[in-house]
């Protein structure tokens, strides 16, 4: 999946070249562990995932969340850095070697003076950020543990096998002692 | 301010008539205390606030939390419910008679389909829907209580006047009492 199959799939838009999108695109490998994006950085790109995951953390009262796993075929940012050019709160980290495509938000917003289908694209990634951000928090506030561990599994297999326990623990806000308790309960 | 105003303000849009717009728009007013969409209703309007104000709350685990207030010249709308058409779980309520115009979200999609105009406001107000829900998830999660409220007042001082105590004290997720000790301690 690259940008030009997500407009077509999701949008329905014809797009045959990377030359005929409304804003230049850059192609990037990344390696395992290297942060995208750090804390109080000041965002400027939207990335597509085209291969691998990464992960977005943030620091709470010093203590550090990881808020969400991200999967390939979905755009990623710092968005509130992005959007409102502030520091961002958050830390985007490859958690594989990951394949991306960049687009740089200046001429993003240039497009968006103009272009049909780059505020078609704007919007629809945005209403996907915001449904994914409300919906994640109000799992992590109604759903036990044990069911937002099976979901996560559920949607991608190989996780358990990539990320560590801590991490996974992290992300469901438990310590890692409870989250091996809860996979001995499932595997038996 | 009416959603001609706002499209010139925040986009530069140059609108004369509600006829120019590239949907239709529906004026009306609502009474004090009205539920104008409810929980588990499926959302299909978006509301444009020209005066007063409302509130929106959550119910999680049977527990009723006040999500936010809102004030005019705002858009609001139960937007998971109307993004997915699945059963909101938000509800919307007006705490003073309110002025509203209402987008009909059949006739937005539609719109969608051709026009840049639309696209443009839709992605907009996402992008406002998106950063006004994450900073209000981070300042429950970092600012003290005495701070929220009082950024509350300076927003609007006369929603002490308004808004029942109880209410309030709601919205900052603490007891009426409590709040009753902060406003005596702001007060001296």
């Amino acid at each position: 999946m690259d940008i030009i199959n997500y407009l077509k799939v999701n949008l329905n838009i014809d797009i045959q070249t990377q030359e005929d999108l409304p804003f230049p695109i850059k192609e990037k490998t990344i390696k395992k562990n290297k942060v995208i994006t750090d804390y109080n950085q000041i965002e400027n790109k939207i990335y597509f995932l085209k291969s691998g995951f990464i992960q977005v953390s943030i620091s709470i009262n010093e203590e550090e969340k990881i808020l969400d796993f991200i999967f390939e075929g979905n755009f990623f940012t710092a968005y509130t850095s992005v959007l409102t050019q502030k520091p961002s709160d958050v830390q985007l980290i490859a958690l594989t070697d990951i394949e991306v495509e960049i687009i740089d938000y200046q001429d993003l917003k240039r497009s968006y003076e103009v272009s049909l289908i780059a505020n078609k694209l704007g919007r629809y990634v945005t209403e996907w950020f915001y449904i994914h951000s409300r919906n994640r928090e109000k799992d992590f506030l109604t759903k036990p543990v044990e069911q937002r561990y099976l979901e996560l599994v559920s949607k991608r297999k190989d996780i358990v096998a990539i990320v560590s326990i801590t991490k996974i623990a992290k992300y469901l806000g438990i310590h890692p002692d409870s989250l091996s308790r809860i996979r001995k309960k499932i595997i038996s």
